[in-house]
């Protein structure tokens, strides 16, 4: 954490603001450390000061430093109203608009609060080497959770089955999945966000297979598209489109590059071979302490990339009502290009 | 969910709003069986739209009857805005600042948001003979996980391993933990809250240890303190306190009763015993789709407890430094009396 703190006091003096009243739980642990389930922090210039409950006070001195811890005893929005300054930032994208009508009740004349969501976020995006080393050890447990998971074969076994082995796996590792993990084949893979289900994969199925780890806060997410026996039709050509993309598009990632750029080579190349209007979603997005957040790589992104920052980098193409493939992979942006936290092989794996 | 919307319709006309936009995943859920991550609701008189994007569409079509449900495909609440009427109630408890302020930017002339949270909590607070049977079936599957973590004995386990143990043998049973269990040993249960940790059960300790089942959504919750060997000092006397106290709140609590009353009446019998100090919480809470939810049972509660409302009854005494005793059953109120969902015994359970 440390130094966190110090970087927000900067941007809080940049804002011209005297304080911001962090309320979102995971920005609170990304700037203290506290994994608890009630806590804020106001940060300025001068200020430093973790705010909790009696429940956190004991877990807060041993999780927390660099930060004053204060136990608020009763009123919680009356103690951090009472501790604000003239001109305080509140996080607008998660303060309640009952909170906040509580909490302007309760500061005294002369406090000014001001909407400021996303500061924190902002920090977030790039990781430091802490983070990186958590989000890689995540992305090869789930490595081996996959090669795990297809060792007892696919064809026979249901969606649903082969989520919850995937889950079980994750879990004796001492972690959790870091979302439900999606196990679509044949014409389920062509619905985005499908839930597995108690279709039984077949021979020559496709199945697309999402998923990730969290570990020590920080997630993975990791997509391959496996063929359950001998596939059929075009979908081998698909799926060699799809790589193609994926690699077209880690080629051009790196610092200074344009998120919407990235998208784009992707999407040249899917539009080409006129699947174009089969690729309905963003080429990535931000993954660290949750598994979606800033930057994203998409045509509507303005987001320019930064050494550092953590992406997925997931074309896809969705046949509907016949199959669906996404290939994706999760990676460090450096100045050079990236480096690649993903090591599962990406040629069609035939699977037994 | 047969119903529901109904009740709902009837509460915002007495309010004398035009419709209620509800956004709270949770209730959104209670009202139509949607399961997604993104739904929201619109209620009125002649009103039921159940809206969500096109990753769930298909879902929301399987899941929701009684409910017109509309696919936003772009611009989520410009979507909503355009289907808002004159007077509309929002849930002011859940949406953020920054999205209550997109919304006012997005209706129409005409359209006045008005807050009204808590409505749906309202029609929560007394649950259906379905909800009733969910919530005794997960407390069922928890009584089990106690026996079963219990088999294996305490002293000479750590903290850690017997919660562990409990998550693992709740999942085998296909449900989730409705919470991460407690279990405290010795001093660390006077610590309200405690996470289970590396300390080593000792023979003679108390251990207090919290634990409920979520199933089909809805959760269960119950502790029992249990004595590893022979307890030691005052602790069986105090046991026995907390349990006469738990007793008579139980004796005391059915429909017309006030949530403060039956509080009162556990909290005298354990100020008389010279242990008011050391019961620093309210005496139980409601339970359903969350594991803490309306009504309250406590010194501030204004409740008057309701026929099928289902809650908590779960004094404690916590001595810094020593040890604590909690015990805590999950009953249904009923018009006589209640109806208890904890079936585990309640003598001080003397554990190898």
């Amino acid at each position: 954490m440390r130094g966190r703190g110090d970087r927000l006091a900067e941007l809080v003096a940049e804002r011209e603001l005297d304080l911001l009243l962090v309320t979102h739980l995971v920005n609170v642990r990304y700037l203290t450390g506290f994994g608890g389930t009630n806590g804020a922090c106001l940060c300025g210039p001068d200020t430093r000061l973790f705010l909790t409950d009696f429940r956190y006070s004991e877990r807060a001195a041993g999780e927390v430093d660099e930060w004053e811890v204060v136990t608020i005893r009763e009123d919680w929005l009356g103690g951090i109203a009472e501790r604000l300054q003239e001109s305080t930032g509140f996080e607008d994208d998660h303060l309640s608009v009952r909170a906040h009508g509580k909490l302007e009740g309760a500061v005294g004349e002369g406090v000014d609060l001001k909407a400021a969501g996303g500061m924190v976020e902002g920090l977030r995006e790039t990781k430091d080497e802490q983070e990186v080393d958590a989000i890689a050890r995540a992305a090869r447990l789930a490595d081996e959770v996959y090669e795990e998971t297809l060792a007892a074969g696919l064809a026979g076994r249901t969606e649903r089955e082969v989520a919850r082995a995937a889950v079980a796996a994750i879990r004796e590792r001492d972690a959790e999945p870091s979302f439900p993990p999606i196990v679509a084949a044949g014409p389920n893979g062509a619905l985005p966000h499908a839930e597995p289900g108690d279709r039984t994969i077949e021979e020559g199925d496709l199945v697309v297979f999402d998923m990730g780890a969290e570990l020590d806060g920080y997630c993975s997410d990791c997509t391959r598209t496996f063929a359950a026996g001998e596939p059929s039709g075009d979908t081998r050509e698909v799926y060699e489109l799809v790589r193609r993309a994926q690699a077209a598009a880690l080629d051009a990632i790196g610092a200074g590059e344009e998120g919407k750029e990235v998208d784009a080579v992707a999407r040249r190349l899917i539009e080409a071979a006129g699947h174009g209007e089969h690729f309905g979603h963003g080429l990535g997005h931000g993954v660290g302490l949750e598994v979606h957040e800033a930057p994203r790589l998409s045509s509507r992104s303005e987001d320019t990339l930064r050494a550092a920052e953590v992406v997925t980098v997931e074309p896809g193409v969705y046949v509907p009502g016949s199959y669906g493939v996404r290939i994706e992979d999760l990676v460090v942006i450096t100045e050079e290009g990236h480096r690649n936290l993903s090591g599962l092989p990406k040629d069609l794996q035939v699977v037994g």
